[in-house]
């Protein structure tokens, strides 16, 4: 094979910030390239939302990316890798990486004799994308899931060790612990800040799978194989990242949580309104107002 | 003044479904009023996005509500009361009810010393639309606020009495609770589903104000002030609601918070896909990609 580069920018998108956990371990694996973020906060979190719904808002934000030239999109989601993923293979040419895929194969290594738990939102539990996947790879596997949709909002609340978010823990995981699980997918880009609470409650003989972190492993390896990695020689230009959000973020601590994401401060972040986004499937019926009820 | 009549729906939005119940109140109150009602699940929640994002959502949808030909439109949601009452009065004709202002009225009144103290998201609480109403009516009035982001998604999990619920109350209501309050303002449409929690932990001698019950009550009384309110004459129609989501609801638990919001089941739903509404300040342009970080 030609060894090739490609300075072109790693495309990252999620509903929020959440994502930048991806973003970081790319930094990590991969510190020559640069990284595009899409981040959807006027329209978050999409974690109990429809799949139709979830497509959608994924379609236009890849659609974005994609005319901002990137050499390929990381769903870094675990909701939209859930629910939207062969929708955005088949519309787009640049490779997709998801972070079920590679979650799923990291918990499979992790467990000889298949016993897997996986948490997440209502969306990707609901789904069944994890335990399919897992299916996939270990056919006799055992996965057993649970949706834990308090645990973001706890997250955002910076409550990551707080006695509160551990009884909320403890409710969620009463069915995983007495599982004898081998290891545990943390299914949602905000979970690993909760690790440390996690992998107490879970103990030590459970290996936590960060999705967002395998991911960025998963691209590392796309990247080499395709030959699409950034010049890493020495007169190479230094790698330059941007990151978009479509609401201006409000709330005081955001700072602080992005940069726990992220792993260092969020550089400057340029807004880009949601009506900017491109469009896909807008028919501009009206809807009829037919029926109604009478109750 | 000519005694007439105005067969046309009420208006009501809100970011979700907790505006249902102001339209609870509704129905009491004005029984022969059609109510059309929209509720923004693929965007929700607002409570922690910016002013400009929540006036641009609430633009849309009262736009949407126009072109259904309502006869005045209730803001349910005090989020959008807080940031976007002024741009959406401004911009439309038909009477626009609040629910910041009819709530604080209310606190006034059931105040003697003024001592209110106000719970909501955190935008709400920001925005001080809350203490500012209130000062324009009891200039000498001493108010406490406190946002509580994690009070909602308790609710949407529908632990309306668990254990986690009251000890997040606690720390929330803190110093609530030692202000000597006359009245707490539940500014928020989902809290009155926690009125039980939040009177026990308040006391008896705290009157909790319903924002979407006060807003409810000022629409019967503007109604019945310009001569708009439907026949009650024997040959009358009866009253038709129309009910309008921007998605489908997903959550197994979905129709039971609505029952609960809304004091009887939910009939027929119509999902609007957000690309259909209307649309405001959409210049199309294209985010250009300047400077960028190096980290």
């Amino acid at each position: 094979m030609p060894v090739t580069s490609d300075p072109r920018p790693i495309g990252v998108f999620d509903s929020g910030i959440g994502g930048l956990t991806t973003v970081r371990e790319l930094f990590r694996v991969l510190p020559h390239e640069s990284v595009l973020y899409f981040g959807d906060t006027a329209r978050l979190p999409w974690g109990n939302k429809s799949k139709e719904t979830v497509t959608r808002f994924s379609l236009e934000i890849a659609s974005f990316l994609e005319r901002q030239n990137v050499k390929c999109i990381v769903v870094a989601c675990n909701t939209a890798s859930s629910h939207a993923l062969d929708t955005l293979r088949a519309r787009f040419r640049v490779p997709i990486i998801d972070v079920i895929e590679p979650a799923a194969r990291a918990a499979v290594a992790a467990s000889p004799r298949g016993l897997i738990g996986v948490v997440g939102t209502l969306a990707t539990v609901g789904s069944g994308a994890y335990p399919n996947a897992i299916a996939r790879l270990a056919p006799g596997a055992n996965v057993i899931s649970r949706a834990c949709p308090l645990l973001v909002p706890l997250v955002e609340e910076g409550w990551l060790d707080h006695a509160v978010t551990r009884a909320v823990a403890e409710e969620y995981l009463a069915e995983l612990r007495n599982a004898g699980l081998e290891s545990l997918i943390l299914g949602c880009t905000h979970y690993p800040l909760l690790a440390p609470l996690l992998s107490r409650l879970m103990g030590p003989g459970v290996t936590l799978i960060d999705s967002g972190a395998e991911a960025a492993r998963a691209t590392a390896h796309l990247l080499a194989e395709r030959g699409q990695l950034a010049s890493t020689a020495a007169g190479a230009k230094a790698p330059v990242h941007h990151f978009f959000l479509s609401d201006e973020p409000r709330r005081r601590s955001f700072a602080t949580i992005a940069q726990a994401f992220l792993g260092r401060p969020l550089p400057h972040v340029t807004v880009v309104d949601q009506t900017d986004l491109p469009w896909f499937e807008r028919p501009h019926r009206q809807p009829t107002l037919s029926g109604g009820d009478t109750l």
